[in-house]
């Protein structure tokens, strides 16, 4: 919802004040909206785009250089008055003309229409043409009835490149008219945005639901289905935008992938990887795709599939510089002399299978079962993981653990497959754990792997409790090393320790390996259970180390996991 | 909540996938990230920056010319491991050495130390600097605790417009910690984020309430506090950051207020409206600020402020060009030749006021007092005008009918105290409406309004109910002539035509003015109730017409509404 106003009844004002501000150096404010901040050349034609607010950087967002000479600010989701495009108009307008674009709608249609009169009674060549890309909002053979949604910002941009590249006023409308002819959009939404002040949202979506077809300003769909994957979603898209592709049009089109507010860049992306595939499929060529936020509705949850149809003229307009506060094309400085990269994959080296006793193998074979017995507690224990670790820490734990018990199963059981002594298999695991969890934990779990491993190493005939327990030592000593950590701060080897002093006193006082990591297990799940009393010594901020008194590490709980679960493969057969 | 995914396991391969065919002019693909698209140009210091993903533009959005070589790319908020610090850092790095920077996250820490141990085993040399800018994650006396947020972003672009300059390693890292050591942030969060696949969010806020100084993976934050005003919000986020002001710095800062991911743009412009007074009165000059989601936290809600107190070499680094998927800065092309705008306020014409008779005069202090009635009663009327409204509109009705009513009352009031005659007032009222209300039903009840002036004059000595019922009809037509619609298409024409129609047949029939409207008024209601049954003709796709069927046209409601209030003024006093 939208949170963040001081009075509801100025937030446009409000708003403009901020965004004025900031981007100084390229607008400036007028009654009515914003100009540029240099004067319009002589013989440009002026570009005045507009509509209501709540659609940042639509539309005071893309004025500048080869885009929009000015736009007129409504308030939000409220087209602006007459008056107001007439201030913007005549501000921005030269002596070469001026163009308004707008979408379709009654408001804008009128205002602009209104404007257009005055400014022309005042001898200033005025047209208007309004965008009608939603091809949701009627059928095809009502297309001026259609509204304009994401598509406008194709019309705006080529029209404003137009301009800047020195058409005349005939031939900036003309390319306009064309583009809007050229543009299809087909959107979805997930969720409705709440006006500044508003406690309930404009309008709803069932949870899990979408509605297809929804206007930037909540008006309802055309229909409501299932949320689908990403990849559907994307089929969904291409194939409705597709269907209503020009007659006459090539296969080079132009395309925005846009975000309505809170639908993120990351989800974009995946989407946009289907959609990607599917236009290739269809034999088209993307040109300068834009995948983000550029005609969004408030905080509303969904998206849109802009198409625009290219020709020559069009591909150059749209493809043309452009330098506005939201919207840049272009490059910078000129394009660097450096050698392009040729984006082959830079392998990691795999490991190498060394020479191994079948002694060692066995033992291996026995680290595959224990990684087997690991992954399985991890995916049980995700969600409760998850839960303590968000006490003072993001939650990730749970899933972090999955990954690397997986990952290191599967790099363990490879590895034995081919051969592998105890060494190979406990290093490639820690290796493949280390590499796939990323995080805080997949490191230092990662380490203590490998130098188990190192310790056992591949070629001993046979493998004793008492070299279990060494190894096992050693892994301690590598994580205490790396992760800093110190008894009592709360981390994961305030289980580890204890589990292995206890593994190694009980072996060393002669009882065999199950019985003694038995104990051991049970003397780490103790110590996991008492990190609930701690504070965290390292890394953490006071106040979240007081918040997490009371809740056990979910480092100490996950290690004590897994020796339980390894307790339960070392037991005899039964 | 993430709701696009195909599968959540591969939620961040994906998001690359798309992210790289998206900006392949730009970026290319590595293991474990992404580098610039073309090589590291001899003597240049690689910048490799980094983290978990899901903060989208950070990081991979910040890689290309002036700012990060290469970023390190992990799964969603968990460090990328070592094997992929390693992989990106040696693709990235040229002849000239390595920085990586990431923030001060343990995994981090521990994966790209070793990370960097590996490169420099392999000559290449490499140094590390984490970013501690978070001010809420540990006290002063600890800032080696603290973690890095939106700093981050201030520390790399730094870094890499350094490396860009063409400073060796030990410059390029000198200046890095210079700018961590000057860079401070204070973040508030309203509402959770959830992990792609998730159900629930990682953490929650109640309605109403901020968590202060939570981290940007959700972590937990140093207090909670009620959800301020913007102003409010601004004036603790400026005295926060100033209070950490580092000793020795000067009157010149650069700033981000950035958006967490559904903290929209409009609301961080009026929040950046009331920081930028602040930093103002504290003396302070902002330097380039960026208003905008920089380091985002998937769907979080919440904003922070950076100040990063500016040397001159910071300053130059700082504001130096940059050419990224998601940040630029630097002119697209030469500043052009154009003039520079003053910016100086375009003011309209102030509506002038025409001679007027005493009698004239008597009718708009009649018309204020309609005016009033009419703006009270859209008052009382605006949520269930905006409730209908939201049926086949975009529910913004009630706030534009409440506008401008009384936009229109506070002009014709103004008008009438000047003398104005009922002409004036009612033109006053009428452009008013229509330029503060904007949409689609301020311009044509301006328009209405307006023609109801005219016909009435300012020169007549009496009005009669005659000379009323003529002027409303007038007022039919104008609304008829710009609207297009005709009756039965469900607009405000529907209640407006049996109003004007009876309120002429009653006078006709030699009724006196108030019963003559009253009967007027109630033909209006019935005929608004009446729009139940129709469907939407004009500018409406036909499936919104459907869907409307059942629901009055606000329109029509809110006519038959003011035609109710003004029967109360006109009615003799009892």
């Amino acid at each position: 919802m939208t949170r963040l106003y001081d009075d509801p009844s100025t937030f446009t004002d409000d708003m403009l004040a901020g965004f004025l501000d900031v981007h100084r150096d390229t607008v400036v404010g007028v009654p009515g909206g914003v100009v540029r901040a240099t004067e319009t050349p002589p013989g440009k034609v002026a570009v005045v785009v507009g509509g209501g607010s709540g659609h940042y950087p639509a539309f005071c967002g893309v004025v500048g250089h080869g885009f929009a000479d000015g736009a007129v600010v409504g308030n939000i989701f409220t087209s602006p008055s007459a008056q107001d495009a007439y201030s913007v108009g005549k501000a921005a307008a030269g002596d070469a003309g001026l163009l308004f674009s707008t979408g379709n709608y009654a408001g804008d249609v009128m205002n602009f229409t209104l404007a257009q009169e005055r400014l022309r009674r005042e001898g200033i060549d005025t047209r208007v043409v309004f965008v009608t890309d939603d091809i949701a909002s009627a059928p095809p053979s009502e297309v001026a009835k259609r509204r304009g949604i994401a598509g406008d910002f194709v019309v705006f941009k080529v029209a404003g490149a137009a301009a800047e590249e020195g058409y005349d006023l005939d031939g900036v409308e003309r390319v306009a008219r064309h583009a809007n002819d050229r543009t299809r959009t087909l959107g979805v939404a997930f969720a409705g945005c709440t006006m500044p002040g508003g406690a309930e949202p404009l309008f709803t979506v069932p949870p899990g639901r979408m509605g297809v077809g929804l206007g930037i300003h909540g008006e309802p769909g055309v229909g409501e289905d299932a949320l689908p994957r990403a990849a559907d979603l994307a089929r969904r898209l291409v194939s409705g935008v597709l269907a209503e592709k020009p007659a006459g049009s090539g296969n080079r089109v132009g395309a925005i992938l846009n975000g309505l507010g809170t639908t993120k860049y990351e989800e974009l992306f995946v989407v946009w990887r289907t959609v990607a595939a599917l236009l290739a499929e269809e034999g088209l060529e993307v040109v300068a795709p834009e995948v983000g936020e550029l005609v969004t509705s408030l905080d509303m949850a969904g998206c849109s599939l802009t198409l625009v149809f290219l020709d020559e003229e069009l591909e150059r307009l749209w493809c043309a510089p452009a330098d506005t506060p939201a919207f840049r094309r272009g490059q910078v400085r000129p394009a660097a002399a450096s050698a392009r990269r040729t984006g082959a994959a830079l392998g990691g080296d795999a490991t190498a299978i060394r020479p191994s006793t079948p002694g060692s193998r066995a033992c291996g074979r026995v680290v595959v079962s224990a990684l087997e017995a690991m992954a399985a507690a991890m995916k049980d224990a995700e969600a409760e993981l998850g839960r303590i670790d968000a006490v003072a820490g993001d939650g990730d734990h749970g899933r972090g653990m999955v990954k690397g018990t997986q990952a290191a199963l599967a790099a363990g059981r490879d590895a034995a497959a081919a051969g592998a002594g105890a060494r190979s298999v406990l290093v490639a695991a820690g290796e493949a754990w280390a590499a796939k969890a990323g995080g805080t934990s997949g490191v230092l779990w990662g380490a203590t792997l490998c130098a188990i491993g190192e310790r056992l190493g591949d070629d001993r005939e046979d493998v004793s409790g008492s070299d279990v327990a060494d190894a096992v030592l050693a892994g301690l000593e590598a994580l205490t090393g790396l992760g800093k950590a110190k008894p009592g701060d709360k981390t994961m080897i305030d289980a580890f320790a204890p589990f292995a002093e206890v593994l190694a006193e009980r072996v060393r006082g002669g009882a065999e390996l199950p019985a003694a990591w038995r104990d051991a297990a049970e003397a780490g799940e103790a110590a996991a259970r008492a990190t609930a009393e701690l504070r965290p010594q390292v890394g953490r901020a006071r106040p979240l180390a007081e918040r997490s008194v009371g809740t056990p590490d979910a480092g100490a709980t996950s290690l004590a996991l897994c020796a339980r679960a390894v307790a339960g493969v070392l037991e005899p057969a039964r």
